[in-house]
């Protein structure tokens, strides 16, 4: 039962925000629509949040890892706001850049040419987070 | 055959449009990007949307269960105009928020985390539907 | 938070397995295949079964309904062994054949040709439920 | 409203199964579990077939290409029945296995290398059929 | 070893940018954003780039005939950005309307109506390339 | 460019597939049906298996890692044969029991419910290979 220690973020998301156009209006958004979700307390969402929350701290695998796992994930199913997340969470754990590019070629090799527009949001992203 | 009965609205599109802004301007776009579909008078997209509309109709399933249905399917596979669409037809046809919200629920657990942006977006359309 | 109260279930498994060939093999890998992950007892999957069942609890919609939602979800994302569950899950509960047709028609139409043969095997299993 | 006309197939069904073990095997499978689908005699599946029907006719394209299409449709969706049901119609249409090769390529550099077990399968029924 | 040499364009992009407002904006973004992507210069990028570009060079089908299938796989994977790179492609080498639409046709009834928005949009591009 | 050095496995293929059951099955399929492929000798496929090769090797990440984010990609496409490789190679790479067991979490709550048949086959491997 070694999965649930916070980790320690190097950046808040404000720094974040800060540093990244297209990370802060991500963040925005993301905060502005939770709004929303936030006051319907719908039972089972917030315990999936709950869920979901708890998959990234540390455990066998550091967080930093799992961030660069979910990554993965959101980039061979594409979804942006996903990536945006995982890359952003991943930044504030210290990940560095050339962490981040690898962990996106394994997505670009498992899911394809499909994945290549993504990537190219992505690497607006790493540009702006790294510079 | 009991696939094909017309069901009753209790709101048409434009009152769903004069609710919420979300509505209202996925319905525009939606109108006038099938202007163009409509022009291309393609006889194999004709019949899939005659196909398409057919699918809903009441049945042994309720026109409202199968649009919630649709709504489930439309989030697991997340798309956003299909998951608004689908929304405003429940709505429509009476659907209470909490069973919108527990259609949500369901293709939350079945797809993921990677369902979370598009329960977002969905969460500010049922917030300006319901208000 | 009305959506915890456990469905009354009209056959058990076994009633089930006894009536289908298909429902018994299904039924009896997954109880042999989940030992290896009871055994396991990881922290994060037993909450994610605990969530997944709550999922389908009496509620605004009722188990059925959401039965066959789970049915439908799977049906787009073309995992056989979801499609067997829930359709199961869905008899056990009281859904009729035609209901259970109709919740595919709504798979078959949103997710397309590429849902047919998981359609032919579902109708399989259809043809022994309900003989 | 030129995707009427039926194709002219070089070989039948049959040659195709005496040929291949593989497609023997798939169409078997298919015919039988087909016989379910037609008993029950579904409006909408019934209409969705036709469609389905029609969608390969001779038109703007051949419909070896539109074959082809469906094979690269079927890889990046990784269905394998779908695969294994368009190599076996393009090579009834005439596909040499240089094309259906290419189309493969199509669908593997599009959709990664999760395709790669499926090309796997696909190259030991183009063995089969092209000996 | 057939799938090396150059096809022949008809349009440039610059070309196809003058006709299409909606060619003209995707073009523009992503030429903008592969400058993020060229700077970072990863080895493995570069090589999937290069492949992608192999995989479509006339061969045993023609360029024309492996960037309608591009459009097919792009359409069912539902990706806004490959459409269009597929469509202005297969029109800068001549593909018609028709063409057009057929493989738009196919990738409807393989995926379903879930790739109906991405149609519509697919449209207004046709409309605008077609006029 | 620091991905390119081959890295150590602890285990050979063959001491794997003397361990697990299900591993040695996997491999045999593999071997065999790789065999047809290898004989067609694609130019793109040979290219793309090198790339894919490449993605893997140790760079900024290690390869084990790697392997882990192949794993955690494999499970949310929902390929058992993709699930099983990576498996195995993060096995021979000296990856833990508890190691996999979180990649798979990450790919459980990012994927959703659809991914658990398939948890259900990796623990049958995880138990084989771990005791």
């Amino acid at each position: 039962m070694n999965e649930r220690k916070e980790p320690t973020y190097i950046y808040s998301e404000k720094q974040v925000a800060e540093k990244s156009e297209v990370a802060r209006r991500f963040l925005e958004t993301r905060t502005r629509l939770n709004e929303n979700v936030d006051q319907a307390d719908n039972f089972l969402v917030k315990r999936f949040y709950n869920l979901d929350h708890n998959t990234y701290l540390e455990g066998a695998l550091s967080s930093k890892m799992k961030e660069l796992m979910g990554l993965v994930a959101s980039a061979v199913l594409r979804c942006d706001d996903c990536i945006h997340y995982h890359m952003v969470q991943s930044y504030r754990l210290g990940a560095t850049r050339a962490e981040q590019e690898e962990a996106i070629n394994v997505a670009l090799v498992v899911g394809g040419s499909i994945v290549v527009p993504h990537l190219r949001r992505a690497y607006e992203l790493l540009t702006e987070l790294y510079r």
